[in-house]
């Protein structure tokens, strides 16, 4: 996969209207370009410079697109210049492209930044396109594909879970659990080989099948654990969902401002004032929660409304976690509903746990009726705030979310998800074939495929161009 | 007015959501601070960097902040990891604030960027005030105050005229400018106190009063060609004002939207169309016009668009160039009203050159009378396009813009004009005292304010706590 590039590209890697504004350049020409616009204040050529060093100077329009001007000159005049700035250098492949790379960090002004890329570009750059940077960097062997596309994740993440998770991607805690994997079916693959060799020997085959199937069954859990996964790294990127269910005018509106500490829901006390399911994030432990309120539930003829209250028990259906909020003691009716669409008894704690549903029972206006009214039940007064600290840690606790800086791999990107089904159905064929007594070259093409399904997470097997454009394509200018 | 600081500052030196970020850190403890939460790759100390080099590692909690955890265990483990970064290490006093200071490049990420500078605030250092970097390089005497300034003025700048304005300032022509008239009221000071002594020798005060007056004259000029030059830097930092006046119905505003290449103005061909003025401006080799729609000037009843009618002659005032535009040979009339509000007769160039306004007769509607209709008009046609860059060229040539990356020192600063004003009335007080025969003494006090309201600019007298602020609050914060 190591290749290497002719042409050297530019890019802005900072947005502009800060102090300072950074200009990437990366590839073989990276400090023979610079240096025709870069006149360093030492009077040192920017091509002698060491690997990792800083130069201040200043920019000059190239003399290139100048013919006439005297370059020896050009120091000493103020006409045309550009800028004073700050070069950093990087030889490769110590940087991170891997190749020689400049940065240059000017004044944040659109109008400096706009003019050293046209110099630059007049003196035998090209502009970068999305993610070419990194891109380069995969190229030469930096990074493998999945630390790649974390770089994208970690700079668009927005709270502490999603920015872990990242993180722990780019650091290669994936790659490393794949690279396991990797070589646990290239151990498959052996002994299914040796296999085929001893084929005429009867026992040695049995004691074979079975070390057999219990790696593949082994592989299998491990796929299926990875892909399952992709459930919460999805949570955590997107926030984890938490729907606020009970019947009308128990406060449920008034519940999600006092979450989300802002008036986003209308409250009113008339029944049934939230038709449509309204969507509010809040960051607890650096983790985000995505609130819905729902239509209050009840027996309703009018026709919108029903549509909010079947809206509601869709949204039971997507949420992670259930508030269900009462403020007196709930119906038969009311509990053999909620228990029907959750899935099991909500009076049962131990089917709780066994289900994918959290349940928080929401004891509201407790400042009003004190005696509990549910087992289990979370005491609040959403009208006066009370308490509501305490919800949010019980919700954190519910949402059951694994300790990401720990070694636990999420998967939280759905090209790597895709890969792994497909890797998942690979192996399960492989351990269909295996029962079945298929012969170990159609096994062995199995167990092939699911390598290389695992192989394209990373890049190692052959990516084609139109996979890199569309993994780069979600990059920034100048990433 | 040298100084020095004991606290470190650090701020956010670019906007977030790039691909990379810069936080800034200045002050004596700026390396050992960075110290804490850095991690070098090549396990050298950030202390013992050497000035002007690059440090690749990781940003993780200072161990201040996490008691129990063992720092030497932090590197292996991923968690906790806030980001890969690059470190720029500076020494004072050769760095931008003369100070030790410290560059991170981030990933341009909000989430690591508020946890970076978290950290830092955490390990002792503080979150700097607007323009603190660049109020610190002042105080420090990297820089003067003229030129401090310039640097926010460099980074507003969107267009040539007003970058080549701030680079010119930055790299001291004011200051060198100011620096002469310094020496120059100072020898006149010293010929003073000289005059003084001698005041018993009677021919020697003749000729020394003549010497005198003559420099005071000189330093005058000087001031005020300086002060005039405001009136240019305000053109060329705001676009220079140019008037589209003319009878109804010639098409003022569709040349106005061929000028602005969109379609800015309402256009109709029904008299009176246009009754506000309209701004739009573009940029000429550079520089940026600021051009103005004027309702049609015609006898009316309508009583708003007499208003516009009345505006339309008050943008003549303001404006620098006049585009008259015509379609017919204009009546007598109109050619004296437009000479009354000009102040000069139209027909007659000479008066035209000695003026400060400049006017172009824009004959519109060419194509279909080619005819000449005034000397030295410019035929065009503003609903087919044609002629239009010639017509922006000869604006451009009208407007006298003096080349400013030569050594002309154009004032773009109100502080700085104020100051000049103020210097302007000090030095003429001067001279009167001089031609009255004002004591010496009285005349050296003026004298001494004169030097006083320039070094103001400079920053070279002392300047109250209160200037600063006012200066630096215009800033951005990380600059």
């Amino acid at each position: 996969m190591q290749n290497s590039y002719s042409d050297t590209i530019c890019a802005l890697a900072t947005p502009t209207g800060g102090a300072i504004a950074v200009v990437r350049v990366s590839g073989p020409q990276a400090l023979a370009i610079t240096a025709k616009i870069f006149h360093p204040a030492s009077h040192n050529s920017l091509i002698d410079a060491k690997a990792n060093s800083l130069h201040y100077g200043t920019i000059l329009p190239s003399s290139d697109s100048h013919p006439d001007s005297e370059k020896s000159n050009l120091d000493e005049k103020n006409q045309d210049v550009i800028d004073d700035v700050v070069v950093s250098v990087w030889r490769a492949p110590h940087s991170y492209t891997g190749e020689d790379a400049v940065e240059i960090s000017c004044h944040g002004s659109a109008y400096i930044v706009r003019n050293i890329l046209q110099e630059l570009i007049r003196s035998g750059c090209r502009q970068a396109r999305r993610g070419e940077f990194t891109l380069r960097a995969f190229l030469n062997g930096k990074m493998d594909l999945s630390q790649a596309e974390a770089v994208a994740d970690l700079i668009a993440a927005d709270n502490k879970a999603s920015h872990d998770m990242a993180m722990s991607q780019l650091k290669g805690h994936f790659s490393s659990e794949l690279a396991r994997l990797r070589e646990q079916l290239l151990k498959l693959t052996s002994l299914l080989e040796l296999e085929l060799d001893f084929s005429d020997h009867e026992d040695l085959e049995f004691a074979d099948r079975k070390k057999l199937y219990d790696l593949a069954q082994k592989i299998n859990n491990k796929i299926a654990t990875l892909a399952k996964s992709f459930e919460t790294g999805q949570a955590l990127k997107k926030g984890i969902p938490v729907a606020i269910v009970g019947k009308t005018n128990v406060g449920k509106s008034t519940l999600l401002n006092q979450l989300l500490n802002e008036d986003k829901a209308i409250v009113s006390d008339i029944d049934g004032t939230t038709r449509d399911t309204i969507d509010g994030t809040i960051d607890i432990n650096g983790v985000t929660f995505r609130f819905i309120d729902t239509a209050g539930i009840r027996q309703t003829d009018d026709k919108v409304e029903k549509i909010g209250i079947k809206r509601a028990y869709e949204q039971i259906n997507k949420a992670t976690v259930i508030l269900w909020v009462i403020d007196s003691r709930p119906s038969e009716d009311e509990i053999k509903d909620l228990s029907l669409h959750l899935g099991y008894d909500v009076r049962l704690h131990s089917a709780e746990n066994a289900s994918d549903k959290a349940l928080i029972v929401v004891h509201n206006k407790a400042d009003l009726s004190p005696t509990p009214l549910f087992e289990g039940e979370v005491a609040i007064s959403a009208k006066k705030g009370s308490h509501i600290s305490l919800l949010k840690e019980v919700i954190f606790g519910k949402a059951k979310i694994p300790d990401i800086s720990e070694d636990t791999v999420i998967v939280s990107n759905t090209r790597h998800y895709e890969a792994l089904l497909r890797a998942h159905a690979d192996i399960t064929r492989v351990i269909e074939g295996m029962s079945t007594g298929l012969s170990s070259d159609l096994v062995a093409e199995d167990l092939r495929q699911c390598l290389d399904n695992l192989a394209e997470i990373t890049g190692g097997k052959i990516t084609t161009e139109e996979t890199l454009g569309n993994i780069f394509q979600h990059f920034c200018i100048g990433k």
